[in-house]
């Protein structure tokens, strides 16, 4: 199997959970698959136990959009899908319908970069039915995925306060476009560089790095090998000291610097990739220092994270930069967000637009029904919260909003005394794209911007403040006129 | 960007950390690269602190290692990185022989679906050391994930007990081929099927898949939405029954299920997807047996793992399948498997190979030297311990191998008495295939035959037992003198 090549030979189409496509097979067979739906994608809680989490992953959805159609191998594919009578599962018209289907839905996104909160929709897919369904599988993987990782990265970034983090995790991430992904979200979320060399390509950032263990085993002893790799990349040069034994290996990396420098050169730095880094971090910098190399920055690496990292600069390690892989690739404390796409309204055939919701034993878990539209209210240039609306809801005047988690939590908002702005912005119209992407550095600049506006007790790793999301008031109540509808009566 | 585009302007030479290509610069700049070297890849301890490892990923590495090469586009990217003195980093020389050059390495590795144990190399790479060192991320990437999820589906299949485990985790694998990796490494493991049909499609395993919530929701009521849905899939049809209440979600599935039954139909079963599986199994498997449908079966989801699904197995939950996702797409309780690649062997000009080690803080974390081979010994069928062990060694005779962690922990082992076998065996001999791959449902059987020759307590998921892997005798020994020897005068 080869992913690049066998990717030619079907479309993304098939990039879908198998039920999808069962599900539009049977509003195809009753002829409601152009039946208008609007879905939602959003995740209920932020990961980590963070406060907030960085919306990422819409240009590669995008591109999937673009692109999406079934391609001959596809249809082929499909007909050859048999139930358990074994005969064909599909109509042959539907698989026709299928190859000339175009996507003609409405999608309105949040932009990348974009702090959001549990319940907003992120993703708000407005068209038929057949094709909205046929769309969910690709659009959580991609989203869930880069949103988790964006997330991370900024939490990583914070920590480590303005000092530069690298992605240094190709080794550990889920095969080949999920190193690719990870890479483009841990940017995003405020990383300098990757050590991934195909990523830095495709998305046009830094590849970084340094050496590995075996440069320096491949040699007599660590001098040689130091010297070497001077020689070779003396502009590029950062020695990894603790192949032998750290404290010996940041002396003959000295020596090393030393005598390139004599050559007018400048060595970048020494990494640390094991130990207590606090405390040989320190003492590299005084060595460093005491040989009149200031200049050369210490990097830390060895499975780091945004707790590690706080602590060793609450003990004042003297680390200039952070290699970080597996606990950002992976998300390692939480390698699912749990995003999801559920169906919040259809049209009638007469054109009437009805709220649907999916009910849960637990009632937090029961959807926003409607067509929704985040409102997002600043106080003083800070975030004061955010509404869930019908954006049919005329909100001229002062609105109320509710806490969904506990109904006498409200607070009224005031589009006179707050500046406002809706996050929701059109990305595809009848399924063209209206959306100009932007380079990867401007969504980085945006999470950067974002989170400055973002109040820090709701940045803190422990226990951060929740940052108030409601529902606005007539959709809050009209949910719940439809919990209790369903609760009674639609079930038959 | 979109990744099977742009993959094809480059080939996947650039999937690589960018260390590697530095240090390949550094060996080509010092003449070394040609210098044959021997690299492991192996990892530390078993996942999920379990007592086994499953190995995966050796067909995705082997269509890797046949494509190997850099075209211009890469070069090209190369040609325009600089060093901190804004000029080229690399020479024009160099970029040419990476153009030309032609991946000839010997590569041996363990077959996919053997149980493997820390320390064990499960491939082992053998030729020029920028042609190793080249390879390395790539290797590492495709291998510690494939492993890595194969385990946890062998782990969740075992808690399973031969019932199908259906791998539903495409809406939260980390990208595309992250998905498809995934599922192809969950099939390994022992799944029956996945919901991912692209990954279906590409890997020949079957699709599987029922209906969403959104599928009640888009009709008036749940019986309404039954009824269509059987009528247009009378040959595969699953009812999920928890849109709106569960247990009356049992009841319309029964009533639709009995109207399309009349017809001569047979409909598979109903899905529950929250709620107290333990308890609403039971009550869905007493309806439906009233209601003469036997032959219907109870598939559960909702965040299962091998805990949960062992646990319901305890409380005698009516579950007939199980739907993972997740769980077992992201390893979540442990989403990255820590495999490394370590220089254990270099030639010298002469022709003479010396051994290497890296040190460490941890004894335990010393990596083994040698030309290595893992040796499988059998006693009354049941593996009875492996030894690592220099391929250069005579084996004849009685040998004895020693716990690298307790070296008092020693074992005598002797081919005359017990059965044995070589796991590393020839993929691929100066850089041509000399394998043949296997199809996937071969390697699921092995790694189902595999467990059957292991002993139970090394497969429980409590305080496992811990299976012996040893190191030969002579290899241990030489082992201690090189971390001696390193540890007094190899720093220089």
């Amino acid at each position: 199997m080869n992913y690049s090549e066998t990717k030619n030979t079907t479309s993304l189409a098939l990039l879908t959970d198998f039920y999808e496509i069962t599900m539009a097979y049977g509003f195809w067979k009753h002829n409601m698959h152009e039946q208008n739906a609007v879905f939602n994608l959003f995740f209920r809680s932020n990961p980590f136990d963070g406060g907030f989490t960085i919306a990422a992953g819409l240009e590669t959805a995008i591109d999937y959009l673009n692109k999406f159609h079934f391609c001959r191998a596809d249809i082929d594919y499909l007909r050859s899908l048999k139930g358990n009578d074994s005969r064909p599962l599909f109509d042959e018209k539907f698989l026709e319908y299928l190859t000339t289907m175009e996507f003609d839905c409405d999608v309105e996104a949040i932009q990348e970069g974009t702090v959001v909160f549990p319940n907003e929709p992120l993703i708000r897919v407005k068209g038929p039915i057949l094709q909205c369904q046929l769309i969910e599988s690709a659009l959580l993987n991609i989203i869930n995925f880069q949103t988790l990782i964006a997330t991370k990265s900024a939490r990583i970034n914070l920590a480590a306060k303005g000092e530069p983090v690298m992605e240094f995790g190709l080794r550990r991430a889920q095969g080949i476009d999920g190193s690719i992904s990870a890479t483009r979200a841990a940017f995003i979320g405020g990383c300098s560089g990757t050590s991934n060399v195909l990523a830095a390509y495709h998305l046009g950032i830094p590849a970084l790095g340094t050496h590995a263990h075996s440069w320096v085993q491949a040699f007599e002893d660590e001098p040689a090998a130091f010297d070497a790799f001077a020689a070779a990349l003396p502009t590029n040069t950062i020695f990894l000291v603790d192949t032998y034994n750290t404290p010996k290996g940041i002396d003959n990396a000295i020596e090393a610097a030393k005598k390139v420098e004599a050559q007018g050169y400048r060595i970048k730095g020494i990494r640390l990739d094991s130990g207590d880094l606090a405390y040989l971090s320190q003492l590299a910098r005084k060595k460093l220092n005491e040989a009149g190399l200031q200049h050369m920055k210490i990097v830390a690496s060895n499975d780091l994270d945004e707790y590690l990292i706080s602590s060793l600069k609450q003990q004042e390690a003297a680390i200039d930069s952070w290699g970080i892989g597996t606990k950002l690739v992976t998300a390692f404390d939480q390698p699912a967000l749990g995003g999801v796409y559920k169906l919040a309204a259809i049209e009638t055939k007469t054109g009437e637009w009805l709220d649907r919701i999916k009910l849960s034993e637990q009632s937090i878990k029961v959807n926003i029904p409607g067509i929704q539209q985040v409102k997002r209210f600043y106080r003083n240039g800070v975030m004061a919260g955010d509404m869930i609306y019908d954006q049919r809801k005329d909100l001229s005047g002062p609105v109320k909003m509710i806490d969904p988690s506990d109904p006498t939590r409200t607070k009224i908002l005031d589009k006179a005394s707050l500046s406002c702005e809706d996050l929701l912005v059109p990305v595809l119209k009848k399924g063209k794209c209206v959306y100009q992407q932007e380079p990867i550095l401007k969504l980085q600049q945006r999470t950067s911007q974002q989170l400055d506006l973002l109040d820090k007790s709701i940045k803190r790793f422990v226990n951060p403040h929740i940052y108030p999301v409601g529902i606005e008031e007539t959709l809050y109540n009209r949910r719940l006129e439809l919990i209790v509808k369903y609760k009674q009566d639609k079930q038959g």
